[in-house]
């Protein structure tokens, strides 16, 4: 094979390698609530989110790095599978499983799209620059709106409270602070028609 | 409600409504054969076609147009439904169907965005710029990709024979050439190696 044949078999490879992204599954459910949404969904989804909303944005943003970020954001999770945000004993090894997905993962690709992505998705963990605040902002309020639009969905399901939600959701307000506002009345309206609990019931037992 | 409140919420009954995606089937089934796609999580796939193999467009492309086509090309599916490529019945009411669910779809957006949207999605449909033809390309390849990691696929499943595929494969060339090689590469393999018939059984028939 000639160097062209080998970096397009290289690129072939990792469009073949990510359609696994399409198998793994969110805590989130469909706002039908008929399944749980997988990781490919969830990031066309993000993707449509920053296309629409990009106006929103608390500094101006690069629309095709953002894209790029949403896109790819959960490509690591083919390996390292997909971390419940209010688990927190998945959570402490959730970095270096992650990284050693990210090594195998963007690795099959020729070095300089290795690079480019590998850097997009450090930049988008690390939640420093206009760019990935904007898209971790939009991944934050997804979550969201299908817990609305499903009366409770997984918030219902794991018996979390309104307080584990506002320290989840609290990036959206350096990335959109306007959608911030708009996300913080839906959780009010939540608690209001009784999708998000205040108080766990051990809270709750003791207050009594 | 503000003007400001309108928009916002006008986008936002967007990017629910949008939700559907999730739930219109392809005839292509995952790689790992276990179920039918589904709209959203393809359209998520040919937007990381489009970020890695942008450098084979026929012409330069503009990757944030290109993104925004494919993220967007089948949301009219919605209300129309996915029209199988082989079927030569749907596809006469195909083009009256997806123009209705373009005009109400695209129309819950506030109108600059309707505006936008909708003539990207007729830019794609009409395949003529250099973006739409880079698009249209990625949108014929990875069905080609899936039928051919699943050993024939939706081609042994509907009896296609390599003429039609060859046909429905043809706007690749134009736009990008190097990955229609490619692809004329695959689907000679795939008839050598028994996933691609070559003939109809009636033709079969007629020939012995």
């Amino acid at each position: 094979m000639t160097n062209n044949h080998t970096r397009l078999h290289d690129q072939l490879q990792f469009i073949v390698e990510i359609d696994k992204l399409k198998h793994v599954l969110r805590q989130t459910v469909l706002m039908n609530k008929s399944r749980r949404e997988n990781d490919a969904e969830h990031s066309w989804h993000l993707a449509m989110m920053a296309i629409v909303l990009s106006e929103y944005a608390a500094q101006e943003v690069d629309l095709v790095r953002v894209l790029k970020m949403v896109l790819i954001h959960d490509l690591v999770e083919i390996d390292a599978g997909d971390t419940f945000c209010y688990d927190e004993q998945g959570a402490e090894t959730q970095a270096d499983r992650e990284r050693q997905a990210a090594d195998r993962i963007f690795g099959l690709l020729p070095s300089d799209q290795t690079g480019e992505l590998r850097s997009l998705w450090e930049e988008f963990e690390a939640k420093r620059t206009s760019d990935a605040c904007f898209a971790a902002a939009l991944d934050r309020i997804q979550p969201v709106l299908h817990n609305y639009y499903t009366q409770g969905g997984t918030w219902k399901k794991a018996g979390v409270t309104v307080d584990k939600v506002r320290k989840r959701i609290a990036p959206i307000a350096q990335g959109a602070p306007i959608l911030a506002q708009f996300v913080d009345e839906l959780i009010q309206d939540a608690v209001e028609k009784g999708y998000l609990r205040t108080e766990t019931p051990a809270e709750s037992l003791h207050l009594t």
